[in-house]
């Protein structure tokens, strides 16, 4: 999926990658990605003028030989972008330079160099967009084996950080199965809408192609396999941020498993252990939720890019003096970083190991207390909210439980049989095995439509 | 719109409501409104409740009654919302005040404060992006009636803030209309997708109705009109951003029509001229683009609150710790932001002025550098962007033309009827026309189809 | 420090109040204290003009005495701001038609709108700081009282979410009280430095009042006891971010403390518990973290507003046409956010309870598995690690401790008392002890310096 | 400055190098950098241990002559990083297999991970930030050239992007001087009070030195330069914060200023072109103001990072668990950009042509409504205002001048004569020249005293 072409990846100098350029999409972002999909336009462009009969068919052929990015020295190309302000010119003049001198005249026809570099950022979405949603379906997958073996794995449900009522494991999965569903959805909606051809010259008429302009735009689409947008978008930077949305949403839903993952893996909680524990350079009994904290931390980056991109769309007249620019570096960021937290996401999920014991141990001891909401429910008389209050006040007062204290209040209306029922936290549960079934039967019936 | 029964909107003491809580939806998202749909879903689930055979129906009916607005003290409730940390803890007992004693009890059955809280956020959501859109339809209209009458009206195409070749003002107009549509059905997909029903108890399980928490979910479900999703989203704020995102980006194509506005209003520029120019305390001849300075501002804020949202994203388990609480004030502004900048568009496009003239003369006053593209592109043979460099710079150091300097030029291969021809700018639109008509047949389309 | 003249505090209809306007900062900040701020710029320029010989004294007298806030419609000011897009010129108009006809023409003499609000904004800041430093310092205090009764409270130090080596809940106190003061002096800085008169008239030449521009600068520079900058700002915007990032970075601070305590107080940490617990609308036993968790809440929206004011640098020419109008919602949000996070987090830490007993209890709890670095540590040989390593191994296997393991090591140098004393937590804390003299004696000289 | 030895710079391949990574900073925050920067730590602390009698002097002489990155392979590094999270593992482990075996012991004494890459950080940002200062400085330099020759160069004040009243182009260079100097003087501040050395050990006791902690402490922050903090700063980060906000601000005001020009080198404008015009791919004619683009770019990303560091700044007790991560790519990102926008600044200013007879004409071009203020001003009589709106009514009705008008009007005061001198934009200049005295005086100060 990288470009046309075969090109070895290049690894950059960079101690970081292990956590931010993790799984293969970060390939697909960089600057030879980026490059060699600008050389697919210029290649595509060549042969889609060849096809309307605007250029010789060997020119075409020729140009298409030569775009090939291990062809060029892409720092080079990058160091010469700031003459001009972008790398569409001297990626464009290296190119005149790669093909016959007869053809040197028939590359780049009647673009301009934001039809090159929009078409490329196009073209990238869409390569890393592949692989983030794969990887999407393989953590989806994931998550959906963590919902059966556990529905009724009693556990602390848990607010504002405290402890609430009881919950099982398999509805906190179908939770997060649900959550990755509903942005993986709006994700796929976007990478097959948004994405586009952009082909419109030098002030999106495409006056250069004289009458040619539509024919020569069309071939150019389907030579890419993109679509083939009403109007150039050259200022219309919607598609840019309708897509950057819903990847950012995913992002943040992994954030917030992995947030769980971290807090359920608290050495006081111990409820959950990730499969890949992280050393530490000093401390040899250390280990780390690591998979988790990459997840956060791509997870804490990701609004910055996408604030970036929202900001970027205020651009001037036919073609912006700055705005657009700044929007190709963020718009790779946002992908690499959601490449790299999906990709943590599935191997976190995949290796997560849970522990139903010490979610039983935890769930005993933090005694009954907890259980006061549903003596409250089950009473469901006037007053039995402040009946409740009164003996957890006396309970707490005392160091006792919550079931001694109701049992010594005088008019309190339930054997101690009756009360051991309703103090039970696998009895209330409410409507648990209900949500859980709806979340499999959802994702069950999402996948046999999405396949 | 605003809430099940009519209340007055109270104006706040707030200097810069004219320009940030412009139209009329900064009443349906502000304080009292939230209160209003709050307020809603309590009178929504005793009455599901009462459906369902939980409640007597006359506490339902006087719950109901009691759930109008103007008969609580919004200020106070704020106020005390501090103490549990929202504002559900003191509106439910303040209902519980104002309901029979004998019914008290039957207030907010089975609910958790996050399943009001969210709720209402969803309502307030809905009611305001029926008015926002409603909004843009209006907005649509003013952009498609500039295209028609302007589709010939030739001007300069300026990228980069520079001169660069014609289009003409119904293509740019077009353009806005195209940009427009595009976030508009992404909007439009987001409103009725993504709302949803909040109603999940303490930990998302219902527990506190026993078994018959589905019933009541679906009956409350109906009550409000809002779907029943999957689960309780408590946690999984997927939602909250890909409705945020849309109406973000809607901002920002009218931040960039505004943007565009205001530079063609520049008095150098003087090819549009805004309906309501606003005066100014110190200068008697300002006739400020106020409208646009509007929407611009608002443009500039929306990433801040987007970004807010998508950091939200992480929330703890089965309640956050804070992150649900960041997003109450950053939704509202979100939605007050975008329905000022969506009702100040409106009347700008509405009252907008063009200047036909004025484009003219920009032209003819800018020479005929502009055309150099044209006749390279006329050329069309090797060698002519060489040609064409040295007539321009001999014509920069003449202060000729273009004209001139090409036909000194030795070699040049055209007659100067052949040459003026290749210089009018009105002749060198490519496929202008073209595409003026794909974007109002797509147009036209969308709003057969969404009638 | 509200204003120059006494008004009542309008209570507005905002059920979040509790929430996000703790604290007396955010009546500081409203529209209300905005619109005094603005008279006071006019006020103070009516005397200033008097008082350099422009306008009558009585003119002054009259102006001034009419600028009181009780006298004006703020709500329809807001409105009105919407015809020239900002509220001074309405205000302007009201004022003028407060005083006796006679004087109306001195009013708002030779200044512009910009110069009203940007100086009224300083006034508004610098009363908030005020306020906001004085909350900072009972903070402080509540922090540095934490220090010295806990600096031997040995407890887990923990790392990524793990339990890592023993530290002391006075190190963790020092650290909390070190990193206030660090953002506390920054921002003093700022807030000393950075507010200034804003003053220059329609483009900044203050052209309207001839020679006497300077007089009448310095005069009402005096008049608000602002400083009078070098020039006017109108779009050099430096200051309020240099204003805003100090601001920012306190409730960063007090973000980290809040978070600290949302963990520790975690039902399984359980190692201090919040004064005020907030219930819960559902769950008689709650205890809520409702402090830190506002804290949290506010702390996770302040980036957002800090973007958008540093995104709101770029402002044209000599008044900027949105830019500067999208800065004043922001600044009053953050200032309010900031003023609930202060006075938040000052009752957080005043009524925060440590339990030094379950910091033991959660110690011996963990076995002595932290104690690996110690070990090695004290080791201090070649092949250390190596050996920590594989009898940590072992001890995981066997479900035993890292003691026995030890010393069950065929080559294991330590007698079983050499390894005891290793194993004390409480005589692993290599220097913490220093660490916290130095952060009492820093806060100390602070104190002293700062008196 | 790179680092403590030399070493080649590697070229990226990056495409957008030429624009973002402009000038000398790109190279001093790469990942090149900040691994030297980590071995400069390791070499610095296995000097200090030797230099305190911990470790063996040819074991820190053995170490300091591995510590050189052309040694290492970063990628190698950056792809291991992923196992623990972090770089500072793989790199210690790759330091250790380069020493000789019986010195491997002493690399990292008593360190952390995370003591490793925040000293790097800050060895990496105050080298960076050293050759930013220096930038700035030319910068200022060019700035302050401007003023004096154009001091009285009389020009349109453009506010609202409107016409107002005239102002000098040496006013406005001053107005830049100002605020770049504003920006400059925090930024000096920050850079020489906020790096500080990180050195705390696992957690933040610097338990595994013993005793030994603060001596080896105070060495090495001796041996790096950098001063001893108060305490380990592991989850306070203040400083981070604080060291980004001023450089934010000071890419802001850049913005500005590019902004500013962008704008008068329209070609509609023209009253400034910039040194270096950036050709098109496509249009002959095009020169591209290049670099005010660039800088614009550079402004409209900041604002991303900069709130991404304030959002991490919620770090956990000891040692985050992915805010701590978050930080390392958004920090070095902010260095580049403002690195960039810096030197594009210099160059632009230092080639910036102003063009005074433009200026003069569009002056002239504009009429005399633009001087409507200066004539209510000189009246300065009760009814100005009024009579000056009506001859402007008229005069736009009449498509005449305001002179007319006025002159037209019964009861108008003044004589031709004494109108005319009123209408001359260059009498209606208020204090300028007072404002730009005061701008270069405290210039020239802050070089003095800075020297």
């Amino acid at each position: 999926v990288r470009a046309a072409c075969n090109f070895p990846a290049v690894p950059t100098a960079d101690p970081f990658s292990g956590i931010f350029s993790h799984g293969p999409v970060a390939a697909l972002v960089d600057g030879t990605s980026w490059t060699q999909a600008m050389l697919d336009f210029e290649a595509g462009l060549a042969r889609a003028c060849a096809g309307v009969g605007l250029i010789p068919p060997e020119a075409a052929a020729a140009i298409t030989a030569a775009c090939r990015v291990d062809q060029f020295d892409v720092a080079t190309i990058g160091h010469e972008a700031g003459a001009g302000g972008n790398p569409a010119i001297p990626l464009v003049s290296a190119l005149r330079g790669r093909v016959p001198d007869e053809f040197a005249l028939y590359v780049h026809r009647g673009a301009t160099s934001q039809d090159v570099i929009d078409t490329a950022m196009m073209l990238v979405a869409r390569r890393a967009l592949t692989v983030i949603l794969s990887d999407v379906a393989r953590l989806a997958t994931s998550a959906a084996a963590l919902v059966e073996p556990h529905r009724r794995t009693v556990m602390h449900g848990r607010t504002l950080l405290q402890q609430a009522v009881p919950v099982t494991f398999g509805l906190k999965a179908a939770g997060w199965l649900t959550a990755v569903q509903h942005a993986r959805a709006a994700l796929e909606r976007a990478a097959s809408t948004e994405p586009a051809l952009q082909f419109g010259g030098a002030a999106g008429t495409l006056a250069a192609l004289g009458d040619n302009g539509m024919r020569v735009a069309e071939a150019l689409a389907e030579e890419l396999g993109l679509p083939l947008p009403t109007l150039p978008w050259h200022t219309d930077r919607t598609r840019v941020t309708l897509l950057a949305g819903p990847l950012a949403a995913m992002v943040g839903v992994l954030g917030k498993i992995a947030r769980d993952i971290e807090l359920l893996a608290q050495n006081e909680v111990a409820e959950v252990t990730t499969g890949r524990g992280g050393g530490s350079s000093a401390m040899p009994h250390k280990r780390n939720p690591v998979q988790a904290v990459a997840v956060v931390a791509c997870a804490l980056r990701v609004p910055g890019p996408l604030a970036t991109l929202h900001a970027a769309m205020l651009q001037e007249h036919e073609r912006a003096a700055g705005a657009w620019h700044a929007e190709w570096e963020p718009f790779s960021e946002l992908m690499r970083l959601a490449g790299s937290a999906v990709s943590w996401s599935a191997e976190m999920l995949e290796g997560l190991q849970v522990n139903p014991e010490r979610m039983r141990a935890n769930l005993d001891a933090a005694g009954d207390f907890m259980m006061a909401e549903s003596v409250v429910a089950g009473l469901g008389m006037p007053g039995a909210r402040e009946l409740v209050d009164g003996a957890l006040a006396r309970a707490v007062a005392a160091e006792s439980s919550l079931r001694e204290a109701l049992l010594a209040t005088p008019d309190f209306p339930w054997s101690a049989e009756e009360l051991d029922a309703e103090l039970d936290p696998a009895a209330y549960l409410g409507v648990t095995q209900v949500f859980i079934k709806r979340a499999l039967t959802a994702y069950e019936h999402d996948e046999e439509s999405g396949g």
